[in-house]
């Protein structure tokens, strides 16, 4: 395709949030579908967390981004060429397409999950990145098997207006728990507990998160799902029950630290409580995404979930966009809408 | 009893390290058995690191010590009095029985698990304070219940040539798996690799636990079980396989912080990892001590278990003793000797 591919790329690694410079926006050739693969044009791409610890150097569970290379990141698409017999022109499909405007995918690169076609019925593209994509699989999978509540427990989930803690807290209300959510300003508390349900929302830049804990959760905490770490999972750790499960999601408190990361000084509490902490990576599930992907959208035809996006406009904003997770100021799932379908 | 009863009693809640004056050395008349109690001679006591946490103020799996109470210990004695149908002059016990020379033990107390035939054929005194006690229940349970170490898997133990480390890793062993200790000396390092069969040991006196792990787990550590805390947690955190299990059962350097407890400051890599950090407390399974102690003296007589004591005497020596186990001065399970049988 005679056509130019505006792309950002990782140009140096940041120390603590990362800044201008710390991105090269280029422009490149579009190109064909190659052999056996297919060229997609990028609608959509998901801003997440996780994307700070993409540009660290060091072992992970994903290998980190190169310096140079296009800044990775899921995103909706349209198929606009395919040498693939799976895929046809006009297809909807998700993927790792990297933050720019086309991704050309190899055959090696579709296979298992690379590279999934979406039903639009189910759900708007935005929502496709959030309960029906990689944050509603992390929250469903998380929240049901490594956190394994029970009807009448107290859920406790922080980062909770944000793409997972939405799920996790719809999810756990579904399940029959109290859900008690942790997020920051009026604004996202009023909304998780009026539009989404919720029992109840702690402020935590309003007030005492302690204090809140204390009000709302008075059987104490029998699961906490956690976005965020700091001092916020230390304080939680105060107030879990016995055999309590902690599932750690992210802490994106830590995520720029150029000091090291805060250890939950009360994890002694997890030894007096018999408790566990047990961390998540949402790739384990992914045999299973398509369970998650029916019973969320059936919740949502049913009127019992919503889903709430953010959406920034211009591929060009992408920089800006991923701080705004950062500081708490998005509302709901931050997606970057690149073009219109 | 017309015999003078010698007592150690808290005196102050210590700030760190207990110092003497948070003691107070008492006298009083030694009685009667109560009605439908007993009167027990302590023989041995038992000096557990867990006595710093019950000196302390505040929620815990038990009740802290009362100012001016004798304090907590178990131990091991003789029945001189009963006036309860299920224990006879001369029948030998275990119990909680505070550091003192005799304890009357009222009905209330001894059931359900207050106080415990022993049978000497199976362990000498100290080793029912040791494996055959606590220390083994808790290592036993610890490590195959919340650890589920499985042969081939490389299970790591700090306080190795302590109490509960010996135990976990002739476990271990026993159970099939590739074991590291980790211990304050070359004596105990020698001592756990000779004598108790670990396939290696870390001193981490001596040098860095960071270089050992590395050189003696070759294949990462599945199993960690912890005695410690503090820097060492955060060391062993860093070489973790997938799925790795992580037993709380102490964190010993850090029971006198005057300070806030240290966290784990790397504990993403639980997440990274899908690992789970879990903590224990031995009293969960006293339905099941039995079955332990069956096993634990069927390895002993077998020559596949052994069993090592560190044997202070004098019941006045108590708080001397007691800082032993912070200093790592004692060698194996410190016990107290109180009188001769």
């Amino acid at each position: 395709m005679n056509t130019i591919n505006r792309q950002i790329r990782l140009a140096a690694r940041p120390q603590g949030l990362p800044k201008d410079s710390d991105w090269s926006h280029t422009t490149g050739p579009v190109g064909d579908a190659p052999d056996g693969g297919v060229l997609v044009k990028v609608l959509y791409l998901s801003l997440d967390p996780a994307m700070r610890g993409w540009m660290n150097e060091g072992r992970s569970y994903i290998p980190p981004v190169g310096i140079g290379e296009v800044m990775r990141a899921g995103g909706v698409g349209r198929v606009i060429a395919s040498r693939h017999a799976g895929f046809a022109v006009g297809d909807m499909v998700s993927g790792a397409f990297g933050v720019q405007e086309y991704c050309a995918i190899a055959p090696a690169a579709i296979k298992p999950v690379g590279l999934v076609k979406i039903d639009t019925r189910a759900g708007t593209l935005p929502q496709w990145l959030n309960a029906l994509g990689m944050p509603g699989m992390t929250a469903y999978f998380g929240l049901l098997e490594t956190g394994q509540p029970k009807a009448g427990e107290t859920v406790v989930v922080s980062g909770a207006a944000g793409a997972v803690g939405q799920t996790v807290g719809q999810v756990a209300k579904i399940k029959g728990c109290r859900v008690v959510g942790i997020a920051g300003g009026r604004d996202k508390c009023e909304f998780v507990v009026r539009e989404l349900g919720f029992d109840a929302c702690i402020d935590y830049k309003g007030g005492s998160v302690r204090d809140g804990l204390k009000e709302h959760c008075p059987q104490g905490v029998d699961v906490y799902f956690d976005n965020v770490g700091g001092e916020i999972l230390d304080t939680v750790l105060t107030r879990i029950n016995r055999r309590a499960r902690i599932v750690i999601c992210g802490a994106i408190s830590q995520y720029n630290n150029t000091t090291p990361v805060k250890g939950p000084s009360n994890y002694l509490s997890l030894l007096v409580n018999r408790a566990r902490m047990e961390g998540i990576v949402v790739f384990d599930w992914a045999d299973r995404y398509g369970e998650a992907v029916q019973n969320i959208a059936a919740w949502m035809r049913a009127g019992k979930f919503k889903s709430r996006e953010d959406v920034v406009e211009g591929l060009e904003r992408f920089p800006e966009a991923l701080a705004m997770l950062f500081s708490g100021a998005n509302f709901g799932k931050l997606v970057l809408k690149v073009a219109s379908e």
